[in-house]
């Protein structure tokens, strides 16, 4: 049965609250989530590159160690496990997991980013694909820093 | 119980019919949206400032009453009020309300523009915000004077 | 009666299985398709006139047999046509039909095309028209020559 | 003992000569190579893709069956296999081995192309790397489709 | 006597190894380097100006103490010094002195760059010129920042 | 056997001596030219055209007599040769001769140019080609007017 429920969960759980965002809203049998981009709301920090994850999540996602490599390839890589990790959280904070993720809509600041996106995508959604729809954008909030935002939707019926 | 019924509404009341072209669509206990810009079809005209809007709403949402000032900030916040409030005629004439709208997807010529089309948005969503997607892309139709396209999606469950 | 289940198409059905790509997805009472762009993935090749659509495809949408305006408009009309016959396929592989479409996000590279599209899309909804949303973006996957991707929603509710 | 011993090795052993070039040449205990382009001498082919490099060496350099990411990478992966395969061929032809490679400097028409030809290098140099310079330039002969073309020396004395 | 002995030397003493990357090689008499660029591995950090050298280097490069000056010539000139600094330290290492560097190719991304580095060359080179070859480029790895890309090659015979 | 024994010679005989610049070096067997660029320095004149060099070269090198041919291919024409006579020239100074010339990088502003370089080239290479590598890079010094710079390598073994 649905409901019309609605849950805001803000992107913080600490520090000022935000200002009229809603993170994800459960709908029906649905979990809407806001486009998500690669921001540590609580230190206003923009994702910028492997140190700016775990250092794990780093190595899972292929840091090289070789500095012009990394300096090149990690914005994008750092950005979509930070945009992939935060959508998960998101799910889960809501009794979900990744898997009940089934659409995405993916906004690029530069298409030829997608393979490493991709690859980092595979690790979040090791068996089934959810639908995905990709295309370049001129730029997002809140700077051209901002090389990724994922809109996500999730199916999680009520009982 | 749902039901595919749809409502195709045209967004004029009068005049010429437009052709193959549903303003939105009630999907099970879902209203679907076209994304909506501030052109007034019935006289082709795109909305290009504060003169272009009821002259109580340009008050509210920031009209300053300085030339150059409101000569800049008109379009962007005259678009978003005529935008927003034509979302809410098209929820209105479903039986259903502003807050039922959840989602907005929000296309922008400049993301520069967000912050006033938030402080607009503010005011047709008091209480709670809905789930939102911000990007900045290249152009809208009909022209480059379009500055913002919204796309809403409201849940109103039948029965 | 809702389910959860889904269903992964892939865009090709015979040939070397694609990687972690889910063409289209039925979730509850709704089948959700990826983007879809004019690329023949078995033979790898993006469509790039009317020469790459049957003949009689490009009769119906406006092939005049005069060479220099056919390779103007060719690419766009037949990207056009492919893109949305090829909707139509995955609906119908779904058991439904193109009238079951009730939304479409278009994305251009250049939204001057939108008149030729608009004339090809009325050949596939000549009944109701689907809620539409029209944006310009600055590019899709995988390359420049893909005019335009359209993400398509489908109501077909299980019994 | 040096001697000054040239061998001309034409890149081709069938077919027309080609005039005035060599591929390589010993000098002293060094063996220089001329700057490498995918092109199959043969065929006069550009290498555009993994569909014109062995399907084995395809899987090896990252090929994921995704036809939108195979068709944007690979480009760069197939030219940057063929090109340090030819220079390895060179190499064998002339009683040497890869790792007697100790210096390339490599030239590319973008060099956001570098992480993937890396990726490649590494299969080629599993040991130790050459040296190694990487620049970014605005053409290579014959033509803008041409990614990458890398210089090799090789050190195998006479004993 | 040559030997075809090498000596890989990572630009980092100390933290994480850099993967399959040789600073520099001995081959035979000669010493060949990897082209430099002007980035401390360490800190992950792209030299950018005055501030990024030590103090007694930008006085001797030509710091003037004038803000805007200093803001416009101080990364070439500083770039300069850490490249030229850092083949120094190459070359040291491995028992030799700047003097035994014959050989420079010298990429820049402004040859209106050039005499800001010739002038700092000059410091390291006091008495007799490298044969030197300078052209420009679109750009060097990691990033357009990199102002000046310098290959060195050295004689230093053993014994 | 080996030396280091250096020989700076620069690119005049009479007249200023160029400060810190080297024309060539001799490195043990080995003879390292600095780029070449097709610049009289006596009279600080860039080669321009067809009447820039000795009527005979002219000649030989493909002048047509016919006006506006001779000015679009003089240019490229005039400087090869320039560039590769004054390469020869610095060869027989030492003792060499052209076919000890065994290694050309060449750097085009326009690799467009490269036939008529090559077609020039043949005639300073009648026998066998050294190996090469080519490239088109954004500019040389002095000045855009420069169409082609080229290193060359000499192997000439002491005794």
């Amino acid at each position: 049965m649905e409901s019309s429920a609605t849950h805001t969960l803000s992107t913080q759980t600490q520090g000022a609250p935000l200002a009229k965002y809603a993170a994800s809203r459960r709908v029906g049998d649905y979990i809407f989530l806001s486009g998500v981009i690669a921001v540590d709301p609580q230190n206003k920090v923009i994702v910028n590159g492997f140190d700016d994850i775990p250092a794990e999540a780093a190595q899972l996602i292929g840091q090289t160690g070789e500095f012009s490599t990394d300096y090149k390839i990690g914005p994008i890589l750092a950005q979509s496990w930070y945009v992939l990790n935060a959508i998960r959280g998101h799910i889960e904070a809501q009794g979900g997991q990744m898997s009940d993720v089934f659409k995405l809509v993916q906004y690029f600041r530069n298409v030829d980013h997608f393979p490493y996106y991709s690859q980092v995508r595979q690790l979040f959604f090791p068996d089934q694909a959810p639908v995905s729809t990709v295309v370049e954008v001129s730029a997002m909030m809140p700077s051209k820093a901002i090389l990724i935002e994922v809109e996500a939707t999730a199916y999680l019926p009520l009982s």
